[in-house]
């Protein structure tokens, strides 16, 4: 397809398209004359996941730049290359180790992966930015005065495990090993939002049925 | 207990106490003399939802003083005064509601609250701003080109409806029908980062299990 087609298909303004080609967020279609390159269902794909990242996601170019190069790298595994979005992707605060409450929430964290038998995920614990916003997150609601009984939050990590399971057979349901790689970057960024109106509608759902609208 | 032991025991400074005292988020406590004020639990508790809205939520003060006065409201029912934080919240964007794909999207929704037999959900449809939240999402990944099935959505919403279960069913440990209110509010703000950091470690750990991380 030509680049007025690639813009309509895609909803990218043509003077977009050209700037992330400028930018290589985008690689250049087949030059069929000096003046009009070709495209094809590869560059679709791929100017979907750049608008997610950028307008969704909110992600600089730099670093879609940088995500893009995991996602491409063929010599990477499928978990790194899956993983590439949210391991670029802007952190929340990073945990202070020198916290009593950080450093009661790590003892926690690390008792949750125990107990819930995620072996990969103990051995992600130095690495994984997860980690470390669950121990943030964890921190601040302790600090708070929160006080909950360690089988709450292996419930609700079981409930989100599930949620996991949904989201890689839908990346699996995707036949090349590319589009599985984009589905989940994109899903990782867009899904969430999902999952977080689902939750909030959930909750006024079943306080409406305990307690009704009086 | 004095402002000093009411600042310890917050980790909130005087002065920032003093402030909210004079915006009105924090009752006055009960002078004892020309220069002393006596403050109690329900000061400390008050002071931690304050905190938790400024600090975490990023909620301006003026929606502060808002959402206080709807949990403060014992003529509303509890659904309401447990939903304030939420609904004054800063949205995400609204529906454009000329879009095509936020018009399938508005379907899409109403068919799947049908099938999950969520009636207050759909009762409350032209209020709520999850139910907004939802349709933006689910028009998001549609223009994007992501393909799913009805039956993922409904999944998606039901694992959702458990995490809600557990919320509520945390509320209700709580004895007063103050805390339970200021509970919900504050797992409101709280615990969506908690959640989004279990299902980012999940998709690790699951991906990991699947793929290894060659």
């Amino acid at each position: 397809m030509r680049l007025g087609e690639l813009s309509r298909r895609s909803g990218v303004s043509t003077a977009t398209i050209k700037y992330y080609l400028r930018e290589g967020l985008l690689p250049a279609g087949r030059q069929v004359n000096t003046t009009t390159a070709e495209y094809d269902e590869e560059h679709l794909r791929r100017l979907r996941l750049v608008r997610a990242m950028i307008q969704v996601g909110r992600v600089p170019v730099a670093t879609v730049r940088e995500v893009l190069k995991h996602v491409d790298d063929e010599s990477l595994g499928r978990t790194i290359r899956m993983g590439a979005a949210l391991w670029a992707l802007p952190q929340v605060s990073e945990p202070d180790e020198e916290d009593e409450y950080v450093r009661a929430a790590h003892q926690e964290v690390g008792e949750l992966l125990r107990t819930l038998g995620w072996a990969n995920a103990q051995a992600l614990v130095t690495l994984s930015p997860a980690y470390r916003s669950l121990v943030v997150a964890v921190a601040a609601l302790r600090r708070l005065g929160y006080d909950w009984e360690s089988e709450r939050l292996v419930a609700y990590a079981q409930l989100m495990h599930r949620a996991a399971v949904l989201d890689l057979d839908f990346v699996e349901t995707h036949p090349s090993e590319a589009e599985k790689v984009e589905t989940a970057v994109l899903g990782a960024i867009l899904a969430e939002p999902l999952l977080q109106a689902l939750h909030r509608l959930a909750q006024e759902e079943e306080s409406a049925r305990r307690y009704g609208f009086e």
